[in-house]
């Protein structure tokens, strides 16, 4: 990973998430700079023809046209580092395939997250889940998913505490944001001055999701969290950020100092300098009326990090009940800023160039 | 018209407009309850089943399935009045098929209403133009358009004026409603927080529909009004009711009182006894800050006439500049609402009952 | 009761919630149009001036001004009944003053909520504690509080369930709307595209009104529900409505038949003609996406108690959790109209006029 | 102004253009740190604890205490530079009286706007102005005022093409942003699902302002436009960015290349390397659905001068009429970011040190 980049293509360009992983793969230290793929309605466009987000696109990419993507192409090319954002059901095959020429998919598509043999990957959290991929048949390119991004911020917040509270339950309750269902999404009408308490799967994915990130990896498997995960999931007309509140049911009676300080020093990717990561990847307000998803969501620093960090506050602590609410940004730390972390971390541990070249 | 109600169909039903008509239409004093026609996706459901307005479907339709109609099928059943809320582009074919089986249409697509022998009607404002459907050959339906939603209001705001100010111009410039679109209409993400200054074809529709409805009838055809009406459109996110910023460049110099008294004097149907109509058909307000989307949406009285009235508010006379603000609600005065009153109007005059039975 | 109305009084009719006392008492059948009483800088000023709801002012009060009532002034124009819509904190002191008198009050202020000789009442719910309030020394009025806008719906909601399954503790989220605030209320900057998750005070009136109001009447006190209400509330910016996330842990195991029955079983207060109660008061939806605020709010029959039912939507069992999100209007249900049913009750059992006269 | 960096203060700062001021002074290449004032309420807090934009506070600032700033403490201090963010109607009296003190005072506040000898200044557009200022008596500090937040953008999309036009009458409407109210400034319930189409004195301002910009300074003076500025003014519900409908009626008949061209080549400050000016100062876009707030409210570059360019956009040229959408950031072109131009433009033009000392 010295010296040259890593040789790269984005899956899904024109999408939501696509788009994302081009903002932050336009001029990153690592990888090269990505070759765009996109389905047919896409192909032939540039990247700014078909840019929807709010902030310009990166002026690197902007003109460069979006291409089809085969998985004999992508060989062709030499590419050996993908990043999906194809929708999740028609991912699946695909990133198969692609995978058994020796070139490594990193996905934000939900078909391979509880696979027995694919990381549901966070690094500050699961880190060491990176192994089940490791694991796979030589000549096999990497399949590292990122989580649902309702349960990757989550699960950020919780894992420097769960050990203190072992909780008996977690219950959480969502604030999703629109762009949690990309383009086109859901429709203005539907939204305005209202509230859909309703997300399909999203329940579903944020329980086991949630229990499976924070498992334990045994004898080559991941063993779940072990303790219900209550969700509600909601969709609220805020634009970027999803916001959670969650209840632990609590075993054990920590005070707050240590709850407050477990949340402090978390910082497990301190030393490992990946571009990507933020540094504190947990922040603590201390204000009565934060997380804000206008004021919370693109918090994370460096720069490069932007968005990545996970935003906790108003934590009240009633024995047995630890409560807080949790902001994290959909589409950067639950989205492509996630996989691009995956990716840099299984750089960082020599895991990525296990292909056959 | 007495004793018997007319047999009436809506086209389109599922849509936002349709729905409108459904709303309007179910307990109609003078037309039967609709049969609901709908596309292939929509019909075998029940009206409750695809309904989307905010206020629950009318109880007498709810569980009534939808159908396919073609102009066959409307002829067998023996149907006199169609509404049609079917999209501009395939409406205009089937509603002249559909006249030509001596089936009336009252319809707010656009096909037709630039058409020389289609009255574009505004009851308070242009009656007299439905001599022009009136004219046609017998043996056919009447065929009567409603306008555009951004020009209805606008027409009536403007009708008692023009004659005392004789423009030189007229400037308009729209805040239109996300319903404007209908469903699914405007992706959220295009739109929270945000405003979007362009409609397809809107600034088009809003300057000739505007001319031709104020304009007169002479010799069989309609005059447009001469006056050039220059228009800017944008979107925001407000759920119902088109505001509108007028200018009138005048040529004379009435009082301020004489153009108030114009616009409150004016009810050209006071004793036409429409059951949709709405006395006045003008709201004046005095305050400094109306009218105002989520107060004045649904003016009109009496309670038949929701959303019929028309509310003007921070007039402005500067010689040469009238100004004033304008706001009507898009699918009833603007939509549905507007063909029930043209087919009042017509079945009021006599002449709706002019097919071949 | 019969054949003379009440004589009745407003208190702080220029707020939120003061408004829509005046809505819902403009053409009450039982009671008489009210006094407007208002404070300093509202004295003077007709209703229709103050006047901030989107519905236009009952026409028969709109031209009424607004008058400054002293307990000293309710008795000389002979009231023997005050809505108040007085702000919590100067609301205590006043209304004590005026039951003194002999003079009935029916308040939306906190302040004596929590009393133990005061009923915090829900006639569906716990209509039997009005008897706390018979049971005060004669001469003096009656005082009877209805509960905060987020406690209101979550009671009723609860009601039929809570036999049912026993629960171990009850988790609720909510996502209130901006009226709940009353005027001026959020700054819109504070929420526009955003969530605040703090509104002060309000967790815990959450919770300790609702288990006021399940709780038992034992020897002439309340006993509370004896189950904790855990309780996250953000403010979300939609107009109306307050929406919230319901989990209950049980330790009974019913089936969904039984669960679905027990709610729609549940009006007891079916015989008792109570013009603003409604019929049913909760409606359980079966669709996947409801309730939401902007289609729900307004629900309840007959018209007069439209915006006193709760909607029960989105019910998942799964044993031991029991989840559902219930809406329901936060200034009706969960304000004025939650006070007027509550002295149509009184009105009906008797104990309205234990009054002096 | 080489060398060492110019003593300065800010006035207001705890409000929302204050706040703007202390972002873009933070750090800025020619002007010190900035002393931060405040009224009464607010001294003796930190930045940080005050701090309302959605953008994290400035760090090198966050911690700094505000402090009541009379004019004679800021002698007392050596402030040479005052920005002012005062309230319109507090602001004149103050202002005039620091820069008797010789201190040069660039202000926000309308106070001063349209008085002979203070130049309403838009670098880009009437940089010449500035003149004015100077001409006032030694020992006195300049007063130089910045444009209302709807009137600075309009004059940059203007002034290059009024020469090729010469109108006959600008007509402008208005779809202005919630921040251009400031704190706490609407409230949520006023706005929400809404547009208030009145904001006080706007139209008046918006009218004189424009014309006083693009007038002529001749024999000392100011001569307006002479063209008449017919305005609308309403706010909308979006949190930053104001955006407007323009049409010029012209009197001459330019190319659409010559229209485009005029806006392409405008860069007057191209080689004042002043830090804040965006280059180029107007962006034209060419998609048929920009400017948009969400998307160009930020324009500008390079990154100091991110919301200085004023993005124009849907132009149309139907001779006599030129219609265009210009959209601009109220709090910074529009407002803070406006007047530390102004004051870049002082110093380079050397008139900003031309007090006592």
């Amino acid at each position: 990973m010295t010296g040259a980049a890593v040789p790269t293509a984005i899956l899904g360009t024109s999408g939501y998430i696509g788009q994302h992983f081009a903002r932050l793969l336009a001029d990153h230290p690592e990888f090269a700079e990505p070759i765009l793929g996109a389905g047919r309605t896409s192909t032939g466009r540039t990247l700014g023809d078909v840019w929807q987000l709010a902030e310009p696109p990166p002026p690197s990419l902007a003109e460069r046209r979006l291409v089809a993507l085969t998985p004999a192409e992508l060989s062709r090319r030499g590419v050996k580092l993908v990043f999906s954002a194809l929708p999740s059901g028609t991912a699946g095959r695909l990133e198969e395939a692609i995978v058994r020429r020796g070139i490594s998919v990193f996905s934000n598509a939900a078909d391979h997250r509880m696979d027995a043999g694919v990381p549901l990957l966070v690094p500050e959290v699961n880190g060491a889940h990176l192994a089940l991929a490791a694991r796979r048949a030589r000549g096999r390119g990497l399949l590292v998913t990122n989580p649902n991004c309702s349960a990757a911020g989550l699960a950020v917040a919780l894992a420097p505490v769960v050990p203190w509270l072992r909780p008996r339950a977690i219950h959480v309750t969502t604030y999703q944001s629109l762009s949690g269902a990309g383009y086109p999404g859901v429709p203005s009408l539907a939204i305005a001055d209202n509230i859909v308490p309703y997300i399909p799967e999203e329940e579903e994915k944020l329980e086991r999701e949630t229990s499976r990130i924070l498992g334990r990896l045994r004898d080559g498997r991941v063993a779940g969290l072990g303790v219900p995960v209550v969700a509600h999931c909601a969709r609220v007309a805020t634009r970027e950020g999803h916001l959670e509140a969650v209840t632990l049911e609590a075993t054990r009676r920590p005070t707050v100092a240590e709850i407050d300080g477990a949340w402090r020093s978390f910082d497990p990717l301190a030393r490992d300098a990946l571009p990507t990561a933020p540094h504190p990847p947990i922040e603590l307000r201390r204000e009565t009326d934060r997380p804000q998803p206008v004021r919370d969501r693109w918090a994370g620093s460096p720069s490069r990090a932007r968005g990545m960090a996970v935003v906790v506050g108003r934590v009240r602590w009633t024995p047995p009940y630890l409560r807080f609410f949790v902001l994290s940004h959909n589409a950067v730390r639950g989205g492509a800023g996630g996989s691009v972390l995956n990716a840099e971390l299984a750089a960082r541990r020599g895991v990525l160039a296990r292909g056959p070249g």
